[in-house]
């Protein structure tokens, strides 16, 4: 257990007006345990109180042992997984996981209807929204094995190779990096890259295809994630500005994060250089997402986010520009926020490039 | 919309006590819509009347259109995503798919108290167990795939590769046939095999090994799933032994196989089997589990599972012995239940081999 993170997790209980919640989801469990579970289809649930009560119900089938500061009431498989947790919660607000699923908080509502249950994953992602000094330097590890990756990939591009076997060749180095899985990367030639979610096919690369690698996959359970797009053989014009205009909004994103600043407006300068341009219509996604132990979480950069830019914050800046039928580009680097602006933590070249 | 299928809910929403639903999981609404949505933290909600209502709550990122049969209600991001469905549902007993996240149901009760939430995967769980032609089809041609995928990977068995290179050459292979997406095969090679859920790592093969391949795939949506153990170069007695233990509870099991026989009957007879043999204790996991728009789905094959095995119905057979700091052996065929018997999806032969 982490008991500095238990402590800021117990003053967000507090602002969301429950004394007591229940962490489901994989990777917060992690956040305070330290325990990697995937419990897919089985139950496992950390009970927290703002007293600083912490005790874990987990199937047994995933062979965790209770320690002197974590207690472990195990289920089976065939047991009601919910049974021993519903003996333990207090009446009254119940803060629950936004990932619970529903076969475990419906038992849970009608084994004991004196819980009322709220959204509970606040304190949580507020906590693990601003990287403590070890997960930095976490997240810088993955970054800089991010930028091998991309470098060691372009030298692979030749007339006919396949998006998949470059996503397939991004998964390979990304396991000699010694990444803890292995990801679905985006590899997107040409008009491909006009849909930012492309899955990558059988797709052959051709002189004067754009090329996008937005690839991402966890490194010592933290991510990594990075796009660059490149022109291969030849660019043309239109691909020259439109390059140029994702390059800048990238830019200009990128020089004004800092402690302090919200959020939407790294979102609105991106935009608004985009916009200048012309292709204001083009930019069909937020700017980018909070990362950290998973790929996509708090903070949200988009023009209706909430949230300030504070010192441990790490999240994309990743504008781009999608002509449908012709081609797509996007610039993505991971940025943390520092006490007095910003380290961008991808270093690949962003300079237009032919290969 | 597969009105078909349709009605079957609608007769299990009668008997589970609601009449009206909320189908949230990608494979559920797929198999009501032929839509494949994968929502990730966006809302999804297929909404259903017992009197044949059916309306599809989504965001509107997920580009989908309203049908004569099917109309779409779209949300935006930064828009609350269960306003619409709030104002639509009725009073009283809602059932609600078990894997709806808390962060809907939560807010959904919020603005409801006068709707009570019911577990309600279950009609539409009942129904998909049951295969209908164009599935069993779909079903076989996983398979077939996965039997060539097998054969194929066994080929590459040589000193010193490992685990997870025949990892990423399986997924490899399976993208050759058309496989809708990638997954975390599992290759465990000697002491490795001893844990169920060993992940592959880069442990290199050595002669003396057992080698497992649990290898698993979606593909035209439906998945395959395959286990078959085999020894690399040599093969001890004791190898021998349990090996002839693990495939004559696998053929124990498939012998039973068929229409009215209660699935427990079959984990039963395999464990009897290896408990004969001295390894009860060594097989530590059930017997089963179905397989179809999921990999793990539906009926379970279990000493506890309350399912008697009808036509359609899609399962796994896969005992095991595990033997920790020495090996692991498992075998697994997915079976078909038809009128008179089952049908085994997978050919690769089962023989002990030694490569």
């Amino acid at each position: 257990m982490d008991r500095e993170r238990l402590r800021r997790i117990a003053a967000g209980m507090a602002q969301g007006g429950f004394s007591q919640m229940l962490v489901t989801a994989t990777p917060a469990v992690y956040y305070l345990t330290g325990l990697w579970v995937e419990p897919h289809e089985r139950f496992l649930g950390l009970y927290l109180t703002s007293g600083g009560e912490a005790v874990l119900f987990a199937n047994e089938i995933f062979g965790l042992s209770p320690t002197a500061e974590l207690p472990v009431v195990v289920h089976k498989d065939g047991e009601d997984p919910v049974r021993d947790l519903a003996a333990r919660v207090r009446p009254g607000a119940l803060g629950v996981d936004k990932f619970c699923y529903s076969k475990f908080l419906i038992p849970l509502l009608e084994a004991r209807p004196d819980v009322r249950p709220a959204l509970g994953s606040g304190p949580v992602d507020l906590a693990r929204q601003c990287k403590d000094p070890a997960e930095r330097e976490a997240m810088r590890r993955a970054s800089r094995a991010n930028d091998a990756v991309m470098a060691a990939v372009l030298r692979e591009l030749r007339p006919g190779v396949t998006e998949a076997e470059l996503a397939a060749r991004v998964n390979a180095l990304y396991r000699a990096h010694g990444a803890d899985g292995e990801g679905q990367q985006l590899v997107c030639f040409g008009p491909n890259g006009a849909d930012p979610h492309h899955a990558p096919d059988g797709t052959a690369l051709r002189p004067g295809d754009s090329v996008i690698f937005d690839i991402f996959t966890p490194i010592g359970r933290y991510w990594c994630d990075m796009t660059r797009t490149v022109f291969f053989r030849e660019v043309s014009e239109k691909q020259r500005e439109v390059y140029a205009l994702v390059l800048e909004a990238n830019q200009a994103a990128e020089a004004m994060a800092g402690p302090g600043v919200p959020l939407r407006e790294l979102d609105r300068a991106a935009r608004a250089v985009i916009a200048r341009g012309g292709y204001g219509a083009c930019f069909t996604h937020r700017l980018g997402h909070g990362c950290g132990l998973e790929c996509h979480e708090p903070p949200d950069v988009s023009g209706s986010s909430p949230a300030v830019a504070e010192p441990g914050m790490v999240f994309s800046i990743e504008p781009g520009i999608y002509l449908p039928g012709e081609f797509g580009v996007r610039i993505e680097d991971l940025v943390l926020i520092t006490e007095n602006g910003c380290e961008i933590l991808n270093h690949h070249p962003k300079e237009l490039t032919v290969i």
